[in-house]
């Protein structure tokens, strides 16, 4: 498997054929989502309750990690809001009962979620986050955008706000309200200001003067003008003295490398918490980075994105850092800014690295309240409301599980609100498929096509119902569909004499079911009537044959509804009025 | 809505026609029924760690209350061996944690799953019985009977077995055989012995001088033989004062009426139980119901079951009973015996109320190894090893979710057993799903048949793909599917200018699938192909047209799969060597 590994390893693929050309796009790209990140991974390591400079650390080796390992070749990877709140609230926990510091929780907590995703990938089970349907992701990442942002206020506004939930969220800004310091709160609303307008309102006021891409790379250097004019302000009015929080120093350097405390019983308590941000992570990262390589026409591969996502936590749980995903907003960045290749990752890592050495003294007087400014304007884009409503017109199941995730995540808190929402989704689907369509069919005169009777015109015989059962048969739905058939059967028995099972529909017959059909089979030559099966699907066929099913049905299996319907009403004359074409 | 429960009233219907036929058929079904009932129900008390008395209670309110009720004709209530079981373990670990005895919670057990089944009837909520598939139950009840067996080694050799799990058998078995009682065993295994031959061999050779009928009715009378001639055995050498145990006084009279505990802390430690208990017992109930009506043309109404099964439930709380449902022999029994209507189970009721008032000071003298031997031999014939090679055959799925529920069960004990069998079928059915089945299609030369070209020798147009997928599109499989579409696109991309989906096989998109197949719609036409799709169900494309699916398709929806290969392959000559027919 070691040696498949190798020779499937997607960086032979793009290194092979690297060129000054690609070089030259990924420095751009390279320098364009540096200047992006030093921001934002200090800010995102605040979110995650860790001192800033944990930020940085997290967006060096794990970038070159997934450069190695990732398949993608455009996803950035780093610290990403949704994944530090997740962070922060199983750290927290873990806090409370181990007494174990933060910054170590963090580091051991990204590890878990990195091996897992690891052996995820090694054993090719990445199937297991389609457990998280949309519902479930758009419900969970809107309402923990809304905490996040809430929770912003904290700094935006100088006052503690604590974002566990919306409950809390609200209590205590109720409480601490009044004590708001102005000073922080004059940095703090004049940043989240400056930088909605700089997203929307400045690119379209730029366009005017320049092209659009230009106009749109401008306005991505909003963020770092924001840090630098507030340092400045800071500096000048020296308002770190008068209570507004900086950021303080930041130690210069490299990160070190070493393991992460992993014990037992530290393991054990963090495992949940590790399980579903690698899940999440997994989701948020595989979506972004399938959309963009499909621009492109390149190819994902599923399995090799975990390696390259567990790669990055480990790498970043052995340099200091904390968990970390493929952002979406960073990856469109680096996309557009025509990154060509994973070497546009390796050429940030290089450029956080040198901020790291040499930037760091510069960031001390950096207003909490910026960083807290530049999450609360990125997070409100994860905000969809059009999701909503389009989910609400489409599919109301759809849209409960939506609803339950995002009542969940607010009341109660992120976890119970994505595991709310996979039992919502899966309840969902068991409750659909226990009651499935099914339709009495007749043939369209002059067609070999058969349509349901209440739908279309078509012929009938009351001595040979064909009835097409639109879902596979399983323990979930054969008890409801016997029911049902028995009374089909029942207000036609006077003359029935044989019914045809048209199988298009059903995809396949677990044992529960086929224990149903046999013994329906039983009961129907019991009353005289023979029963048939139509369009059986090969593999359904093909199992049904293992157990010698054909030989017990009292009636033949048709490759076509209908041939079926000649065999059984033409070529009888069963029904005179019926002529055939 | 009560009104409606009163027109519906499963009793009015039977009333309405009773005659003095009628009522001599239930007569004779419930002699034998009592004759039958009054060793088992002494036999399930002690199961269920009850005094004997117990078992006669929760035979004759219980009965009355399913009577008025239920809807099926024939089914047998009353103490049945597995909830019995359910019973003893789930009333151990409460007694254990709250020190309440024994009695007093099992009858606030069969309050809380009465009360629990009354409202899933009401509300129509039967389906989540469905949960259950056939694998969990027929691997539940296996290895249930197997862990019964077991214990009641405890009662034929006279020694303390635990039945708990099969790890403690084992145990407390080796470490105990040295002290076997030998009169109790000779009294155990003579019963056991006869008892089995009485079964099968004796019915044999009945047969040879009597109808199968008279046969089959007279070695039902073997328990009570056993139970008669085992009290006159310790009687008359007094074995009761040199070591085997007997059941002792039973208190005469009938059961007085009134509510047992039910305390909201004693709800919340019984309720996870009482839970299980009520559908399992619903489960087991409902699949005898049903086979018995079908083999009269009767009509269950699976919600009315739940209201009989329930009312059955909270009669026997309210009487000194336990948890009771519809067990499968006795209703068998039942309803080779004649039963015609409800009015056989008042019947029996008054039969055991008759044997609580006057039987009883007899059965004082019945040794326990007895009714160890009644369960014994009633419960072996739940093995049925059949059932697994012919899953094995079938379905390597549905056996896997089997073998996890036996080992479940037998490792960890009856509820842990439960819960892991349906983990795993939901599991697998959502692995399954995940991967689903697809063909490309090609039509049938000469017909209008569609056939997989890997099956089946069909027409092939390199400028045209049509695709089945044999699956509802949901979260759980669109991220694969899409995955193979691409591959598949990609191998045809040169000359490819149409794909056309045949959703004959699609049940259901959900809004995850929608937002999938709206991206893919937009990716294929940036690459210059159309996306068609074809014998979309109805459901599914009134559905879609709620979001205006079809104005964003860059192709068509055709009613047949035919029709599609018309339009874009023959009418255009988009293949020239194909001609058609």
């Amino acid at each position: 498997m070691f040696r498949k590994l190798i020779h499937a390893w997607p960086a032979r693929q793009w290194l092979q054929h690297y060129t000054k050309q690609t070089l030259q796009a990924d420095l751009m790209a390279a320098a364009i989502v540096t200047i992006m990140l030093i921001p934002q991974s200090l800010a995102y390591a605040m979110l995650a309750g860790l001192p800033p400079v944990t930020g940085l650390y997290a967006s060096i080796f794990p970038l070159l990690a997934y450069a190695l390992f990732g398949s993608s070749r455009t996803l950035a990877v780093g610290p990403v809001a949704v994944i530090s709140l997740l962070s922060a609230n199983a750290v927290g926990f873990a806090h409370h009962k181990t007494g174990i510091d933060i910054v170590t929780l963090s580091m051991s907590l990204a590890m878990i979620s990195g091996l897992f995703m690891l052996t995820m990938g090694t054993l090719k089970l990445g199937f297991i986050a389609n457990l998280l349907g949309r519902p479930v992701v758009v419900g969970f990442i809107t309402a923990a955008g809304i905490l996040i942002a809430l929770g912003q206020l904290q700094h935006i506004l100088g006052i503690h706000v604590s974002s566990h939930n919306l409950l809390q969220v609200i209590d205590t800004l109720s409480s601490n309200m009044a004590s708001t310091h102005w000073q922080t709160t004059v940095i703090g609303m004049t940043s989240v200001l400056f930088l909605w307008w700089a997203r929307q309102p400045l690119t379209r006021i730029l366009k005017g003067y320049m092209s659009p891409y230009a106009a749109s790379r401008i306005s991505k250097l909003a963020p770092i003008l924001a840090v630098v004019l507030s340092i400045l302000v800071v500096g000048h009015w020296q308002l770190d003295t008068s209570g507004v929080k900086v950021v303080g120093n930041i130690p210069a350097g490299l990160p070190s490398l070493h393991w992460p405390e992993l014990s037992l019983s530290l393991i054990k308590t963090l495992l949940p918490s590790a399980l579903m941000i690698s899940l999440i992570g997994y989701v948020e990262s595989i979506s972004v980075a399938q959309t963009l390589a499909n621009k492109r026409r390149q190819q994902i591969k599923p399995d090799h994105e975990l390696l390259g996502l567990g790669a990055a936590n480990v790498a970043s749980a052995m340099s200091g850092g904390f968990s970390v995903t493929g952002g979406f907003s960073r990856s469109v960045v680096n996309f557009d800014a025509g990154a060509a290749t994973p070497m546009a990752g390796v050429l940030t890592a290089v450029g956080i690295a040198l901020a790291s050495l040499f930037l760091t003294p510069y960031l001390a007087l950096l207003p909490k309240a910026v960083l807290g400014a530049t999450i609360f304007v990125a997070v409100l884009t994860l905000i969809e409301p059009r999701e909503f409503s389009f989910t609400w017109k489409y599919s109301m199941h759809d849209f409960m599980a939506m609803i339950i995730t995002v009542a969940m995540v607010l009341l109660v808190g992120v976890e119970a609100g994505v595991i709310a929402g996979v039992i919502a989704t899966i309840s969902l689907l068991l409750w659909r498929t226990s009651r499935p369509h099914y339709a009495i069919v007749g043939p369209i005169p002059g067609t070999e096509h058969f349509r349901n009777i209440k739908r279309h015109e078509v012929e009938q015989c009351d001595r040979v119902v064909a009835l097409r059962i639109d879902e596979s048969l399983f323990f979930g739905n054969v008890r409801y569909l016997d029911n049902q058939i028995n009374e089909i059967i029942a207000t036609n028995e006077n003359c029935l004499e044989h019914l045809i099972l048209m199988a298009s529909g059903i995809n396949h017959v677990d044992s529960t079911a086929l224990e149903t059909l046999l013994d329906f089979n039983r009961r129907l030559k019991e009353k005289g009537i023979q029963m048939h099966m139509s369009e059986v699907k090969g593999p359904v066929l093909d199992r049904l044959e293992r157990v010698h099913f054909c030989e017990q049905l009292t009636g033949n299996i048709y490759l076509s509804q209908h041939q079926a319907w000649q065999a059984l009403v033409l070529d009888n004359n069963t029904c005179p009025s019926l002529s055939g074409y």
